[in-house]
């Protein structure tokens, strides 16, 4: 156990588990973070969507970008033409490869610095090269683009995406990305949460497989802490790897005596009927994995869902009340024909469905949790327990890590550097 | 008359007679009560709704509950799980016939106190019994499931439905019920209003039946104190029944001459062509009937629509903007024979079309109104005539007798007792 | 030049030619009128949507009205009653050609004065001839309806439309109104803009035609002085005149080298392939034109779409985010036979189909520009240039010569004068 990780547990823990938790919570930045951490990279768009010469605006912590791929160089730029205010991308004009014109009054801008360039109809207006569009980092690795938002000198991708993430030797297979109408911080914490398990009793990915489900994880601090390993070297990434060892995945429980009614003993749909040993083998085979949250938003779930695979999702904050979700499943392989032989298998199909096989189930819980941590005091109101440490944990260590928050200001584009 | 009727038109009676009414309004309680009267039995359900093991979420004055039957016993609590928020009506769970389980982290609860009374996975959590969901009181009467909004110890049902609506031998048809995008308010005033008849010459069941409907009713001061009869006796129900003799209903009137324009008599649509016998015999036949108001928002109409049969109907705050509209046909009967005959027969039979052939035409008023009272200052905007007595004396009684305003903070769970 | 039009170059060109210009804007009545002009007529309505006996509820400016024709003459009143605030649109009831009754509860008005004239349930109420309906002036020319919004004294119609417009030997082809999701005030700058040409590249009436459309015009500000006339003469119009004279429209434009990358020549996608012959007639073409913006929000093109024929539009501000727009083709004819047969070729056709080939292009650029206006502080962080000077001495001079500005409270009828 790092020392980070003790110290999260030490300072969190008692907000999860005493019936009263203090009311002043050692997680200000998380609060704070509506709109996402400011100062990151977070995936836009996958490659496919950007082909030679297309464009597409997408949204990012509500900053609209128009993002583009002009001969094979990707760029991005604020989406708002500086004269009127218009969006590029309602009609994306580009008629050299280093410049984007705006298609109303012909204002165009060198896409790599975002300075008005030249205006068609006025080349000698005083205003070219005195405003311009907020340029934004642009890279691509693994079928995916990534935009950094904020206004630091952007670290390498690697600082923000989970650990052999950009690793040469995998294969990648990608969900098309969707909108959910949930904050992404209640992604991050259902994404990992060692507690939601349950929910996936209800999954047809598990449905079909007839793979038993338990109520959810439990797991004591001291195991916690003995296998969370909080990650805080420069340059990053930043997070945390549990492994799943130590921990109990209950098949069965039991509802107290009340009243003439006897105790009763009840097991999760999936594990209805299901023999010992078909149960331990479920939770030997999940102790197996590994999993944890990455800074700005990223999980990583290790041998999920087979062996050697490992699943990463990315919760991207759009707007206070949507989060755009990317997930990719990506295997290490030897060289290009394994790569694609894989791609080609029917494990990376698996992939195509997810989102109404799998983790459609975690849109619904986190859809479920919108109203009341938007309109209902939530964050303040919520009552915790153990399993909550590691999110807890989590929240604290995101609060005192993150390079910024991002503001309504940010949003809007009013507050600049 | 009562002490009451009299001092009720003697206060507000100005309002509504002058041609400038005072400022200062002396129902300041209907005037806040724009989420609803607090501490009051409301209808939240048909009991058909409900079938056995079956739940339904419900929201009334604003607050979400989860309704269920279990063992052939109803609960209601709070649709919110402590914990993170999610409603239990999204996915209901019960593993025992005094519990819900959270589909979520399976938290679970005792449905009758609300306690926290288990969770699955750790049954040692100390916040188990240290928190809860409001429970709510609920019983079923008529057909119908009733839930007590409050935080006050319950009265008997009996103080809060019209009177003779709990009588053993009725047979009840129930109308399917229905959400109105208009103030709940807005709803009982229209249900009421001595002046809002002549809507209902657009109403398919009075086209059908050739049936005369007048432009409104009119009637003295003097009459009005003779015919109503407010109900202040403990422990309730409050409000007031008021018969219809002494009433005109003006089947003909006169638009006076203007410059060249000689006067002008006018029929409402449905008394064109009928001759003074049938206009007359229509009038006698309404005088038959009564009708009024009860607290919290309930209706009842005496020998409407037919000899011998009374309606009722609850105007339930659902949100600020809207009510739930519940509508019973209720008929007095001998025994289980005569009930069963009745509610086959085509006269019960109306209560399926009556959304459709005649009070939509009041849900069609309702909605008018509600940009005026919402937006655009109505309450104090407004200007009354006559007619309006009824409703002003029926704003100050109910703020003088309900129980207790419902607040935002109410509405969102955070305002506990 | 008028000592106006001077002025008004002088005291706004250095907000669109200097690379940063000043911050206090010389227009502060253009900012203010979000919801319009006060104290002006609009066109309401097609004098074909109010036939004989029929009724119309129209916004303008936010303030909800009914339009009415009676015995041949046109009525406008508050579409609100002041009993309970419906709407008489919902359901107009006309007993007389002088009245309006209400669907509710019969409270009649006199459609002239606006005043409560009786109630048909209660003739000697108190209140009657003590409260009424805004009265609008209303009046109709040119197969449109226009009502007068204020509080003033109304001016003569001819003073609030294009000079010419009402002439009586032009026949008139109207456009069916539609609503726009943009503020009034970008349509205004849209429609006139010199710098807006380069979408029409996207009309399909250009593509049809093939007609080259240029990136913009292009005018010194020494050429606008002498092609601009601002009309400031009492009664009014009040607007102004620009012939397109000394205008270049560029049909080809450089883009400046860059890096390794050589300059590039471009053209706007319809002049693509033209001959210089081909491209100077266009331009010659268009030179015989004048266009201009009269108060409160009409645009008036001459010469355009054919020789001796006139575009007029309106830009009728409804609410914040929206504005209807009318439009009119108008030719100068010599007798009644002549007006029709006009009216009956295809040349008057094409309004049937302009907002989907032509100006469809326009309200695209509007609604485009709404979010940057409404929500991004657009009005302020807008970066104008050298064609955008005769957009900010509009500004300027509608800000010192429109005869108001209407308020929200206007809007909701509380603001009474």
């Amino acid at each position: 156990m790092t020392d980070t990780t003790r110290e999260l547990i030490r300072s969190t823990a008692s907000h999860a588990t005493r019936a009263r938790a203090p009311a002043k919570k050692p997680w200000q930045g998380w609060l704070d973070a509506e709109l996402g951490f400011r100062n990151h990279w977070y995936p836009a768009a996958l490659s496919s969507h950007i082909a030679e010469g297309a464009a597409r605006g997408v949204t990012l912590l509500g900053e609209e970008i128009l993002l583009t791929r002009q001969d094979g160089r990707l760029f991005a730029v604020e989406d708002r033409c500086c004269h009127r205010g218009v969006r590029f991308s309602a009609r994306p004009l580009f008629y050299t490869r280093d410049t984007v014109t705006c298609w109303y009054h012909t204002w165009t801008y060198d896409l790599e610095t975002g300075r008005l360039f030249t205006i068609l109809t006025e080349p000698q207006a005083p205003i070219i090269g005195k405003c311009g569009l907020k340029p934004y980092p642009v890279t691509e690795a693994q079928g995916a683009v990534f935009i950094f938002i904020g206004d630091i000198e952007p670290p390498e991708l690697s600082s923000d995406v989970p650990p052999g993430f950009l690793d040469d030797n995998i294969a990648v297979a990608a969900v098309e990305p969707y909108d959910i109408k949930a904050n992404w911080r209640l992604a991050c914490e259902n994404g990992y949460d060692p507690g939601h398990h349950f929910i996936h009793n209800w999954s047809k990915l598990c449905i079909d497989a007839d793979a038993p489900v338990p109520f959810g994880w439990v797991t004591s601090r001291e195991d916690i802490a003995k296998t969370t390993h909080y990650e805080t070297r420069e340059p990053g990434p930043k997070g945390f790897t549990r492994t799943i060892a130590h921990t109990e995945m209950p098949f069965e429980a039991t509802i107290p005596a009340k009243g003439d009614r006897a105790e009763v003993t009840v097991r999760p749909p999936l594990a209805e009927g299901k023999s010992p040993d078909v149960l331990a083998a479920a939770q030997a085979d999940a102790e197996h994995g590994k999993v944890g949250l990455w800074l700005p938003c990223g999980l990583k779930v290790e041998d999920w869902p087979f062996k050697d695979v490992w699943h990463v999702e990315f919760y991207v904050p759009k707007d206070a009340g949507t989060h755009t979700y990317f997930q990719f499943g990506c295997k290490r392989v030897a060289d290009e024909t394994a790569r694609r032989r894989w791609l080609e298998s029917e494990h990376a199909e698996l992939w195509k469905a997810i989102p109404d096989d799998f983790t459609g189930e975690d849109a619904f819980a986190r859809e479920n949790m919108e109203k009341f941590y938007a309109e209902e005091d939530g964050w303040h109101r919520e009552r915790l327990f153990r399993p909550d440490i590691e999110l807890t944990m989590w929240r604290r260590f995101a609060s005192e890590h993150a390079r910024g928050i991002q503001t309504r200001d940010h949003a809007k584009g009013v507050a600049r550097p």
